[in-house]
């Protein structure tokens, strides 16, 4: 209860941060009330929505193929603007082949078929009946990350959602898909199944039964409430800790089989082409990733004093072990505070107390999973897979920082350097 | 990967959900695909909104003083139409005093002020700067489930949301209210803060300076993203665990003092007037409750059958221990499952799987938490305080099953009866 002085995460953050001292806030006391406390606020609200003064808070949308694919792109969650481990459900990213359909929930069906003992259409009231599950898990793109795979344009002061937004975690809440499957009966000789989504593109991938009936839900709520149109209304699969496309999106179909079924989904892309030019393919798991979200590549250029550096960190392989953090290119690295539940394939956020003087220097996370997998460096990464490759680059984000304070993506010295150092 | 027989719980949930059978469904693929997937969807949103199917999940807003006090009411969180544990931002339950002021938040000046060695004005950007906290905790109003506190008439086929629906929980992110104090260094005589919020009502309650200097957050995050306007958009406190009011919305002033303010808000409002006579105040904790969400009463009978029986429970003296379930009017009782981190003064989920097979009965749910608190049957509750009471009922809610599945609030035969009867 006494003024024992000041803590040490005080005293980092208190150095430097300039607060207005006693004498001119009593002026501004003196002034009398601000205009908002002198008439009634604005009335109750059925469903609430953000500030309008917080509008540049927004997915970002990026649609190369917008010509001959209309509604093909995604739209990026703006990692660096929020903070905590959920992503509010008008920011979660989206990824979407085909533009987002309008289902009529009531008239939706889900057809569960091909090797089970009888063939069962599930409609919406019937789902809400069974039994729930809800989980924190998050959902990344198996292409997230694309900007720094040499496969775009590298632009040095694109902000951290810009280049790995295509994260985002909910608490989802469905049915279990092992739960589903066995009303229908599973035949002895089954060990895939044939997803697909009711969009336009019809989107679809195949599912080892083995995931299917271990972890897998037929998600029917996200962070509380019905799922959104982009996530999938009325309901999608959410397979956890697995590139994003599995967790197949309007989900109308299931078909259990014995076999993959090669979807042009799996087969044109989200497979790995290798420098050796063999490629992978069903390379499920999103594996262990972090990120530095604060502070960032883009326009506020960073000040001299304390830092607090922050970002998530997840694996689709388990849970995270430890985040370390360097800030001096790398040499030594420094452990950092972990926050939130850290239940396999949740992710966590990290934070990080620095003072920076000024140099010139760099920032990085690097993370370890429960599975004692570390995030590779980029170069390390790269030398796997063959220039252009897009898919589960979880190799460390570095942000180099220069001497006035500008943050810059560190990958600005591959192929595409020339192309975008024009500009 | 075999078929191995259904397990307990899709055979709990399999006998009797009523899903279509091979032949029909055989036809509706026939018939070709669905109109949603003939044409592209639509297109990339900037920040998605709920499909407009659900339009109907919204809060209830109760004003039942808005003759003389605009703005002065409550929306309601409708948990029955919820799953899991996050409270959805644009369904975050709302006690206003005086409406929503609309802050400029450039402009918005938190000033620390009174036994401190140097009193502070933090702007938002000065605020940002410092480390923060991640927590996920619930906020419940003093005065919830005020329609089981014979203050109101009781609708008998109240929904549970309309009753219990001021509670809500997010994943809050802020700074510690600690470090900020600290920064303005809080003299030896101190015991007690004054907080006012920046609304018209200027609302303003007395915290202990313990507290304050424990886990109270200066919150400028909701699941992720800023915090809404009706909930206290640019910053608000987060006192977890304590009555809601607490938790300044719109925080623009704390008062470091020796002895409670004595404001105007906890003597004519939130203060609780017991049988005897006497009057209790500072009252702080909300003490340990659950509530069934679903079934609940409302116009949808319950069917026959296989029943997911569900809802949240919490305490503001810890974490729970333990959800019972009695669905013979409090004859014997069984644990349910629980789910969510558990941490302390964050809610958990409990699910029972029930079959009903018609009787007369009725559902409660009881909770218990890590300090051995156990919430108390309505009865008791009320022996403690007057007719009318409004704050602090965490007693027992039991929904009554009917034959022919009607489910009905079962406070329905005390003071108010007559009057809601007549109906």
């Amino acid at each position: 209860m006494k003024k024992k002085g000041l803590t040490r995460r005080a005293m980092l953050s208190g150095t430097a941060i300039s607060v207005i001292p006693a004498a001119s806030l009593a002026n501004s006391i003196k002034e009398g009330s601000p205009s908002w406390m002198i008439t009634p606020g604005k009335t109750f609200s059925e469903y609430g929505v953000p500030s309008s003064q917080e509008e540049n808070i927004k997915r970002e949308i990026f649609q190369p193929y917008e010509e001959y694919a209309p509604g093909s792109g995604v739209a990026m969650t703006p990692l660096e603007k929020l903070e905590g481990i959920i992503t509010p459900n008008g920011l979660h990213f989206e990824r979407s082949h085909n533009g987002v359909p309008n289902i009529n929930a009531d008239q939706h069906e889900l057809l569960i078929h091909g090797l089970v003992d009888k063939p069962l259409v599930f409609k919406m009231e019937d789902l809400l009946k069974y039994p729930m599950v809800t989980k924190t898990y998050f959902i990344e793109c198996g292409g997230n990350s694309f900007y720094n795979s040499n496969a775009f344009p590298i632009a040095i002061d694109r902000t951290c959602g810009s280049i790995h937004g295509l994260i985002s975690t909910s608490e989802w809440t469905g049915v279990s898909l092992k739960t589903v499957l066995n009303e229908a009966g599973i035949k002895k000789e089954a060990l895939w199944l044939l997803a697909e989504g009711a969009d336009a593109a019809a989107m679809s991938r195949s599912i080892p039964l083995e995931k299917a009936l271990d972890d897998t839900l037929i998600a029917l709520y996200q962070n509380g409430e019905r799922i959104r149109p982009e996530q999938g209304y009325p309901m999608r699969l959410v397979v956890p800790g697995w590139e994003g496309n599995i967790s197949i999106k309007w989900l109308r179909r299931i078909k259990v089989t014995k076999k993959p079924t090669y979807t042009k989904d799996e087969t044109s892309k989200y497979s790995d082409l290798l420098v050796s030019g063999k490629t992978l393919q069903f390379t499920f798991p999103m594996e262990v990733k972090s990120v530095i979200t604060q502070p960032t590549a883009g326009p506020k250029p960073l000040k001299k004093g304390p830092v607090h550096i922050t970002g998530l960190a997840w694996s689709g392989l388990g849970n995270i072990k430890k985040v370390e953090i360097s800030t001096d290119k790398g040499k030594t690295w420094n452990v950092a505070k972990i926050e939130g539940s850290n239940e396999p394939l949740s992710p966590v956020r990290f934070r990080y107390n620095w003072i920076w003087q000024g140099e010139e220097c760099s920032i990085e996370s690097r993370a370890t999973d429960s599975k004692n997998n570390t995030q590779p460096q980029r170069t390390v990464w790269s030398v796997k897979f063959g220039l252009g490759h897009l898919y589960h680059n979880n190799s460390i984000q570095i942000w180099r920082i220069t001497p006035n304070g500008k943050v810059f993506n560190e990958y600005d010295d591959l192929a595409q350097n020339e192309k975008w150092s024009e500009k």
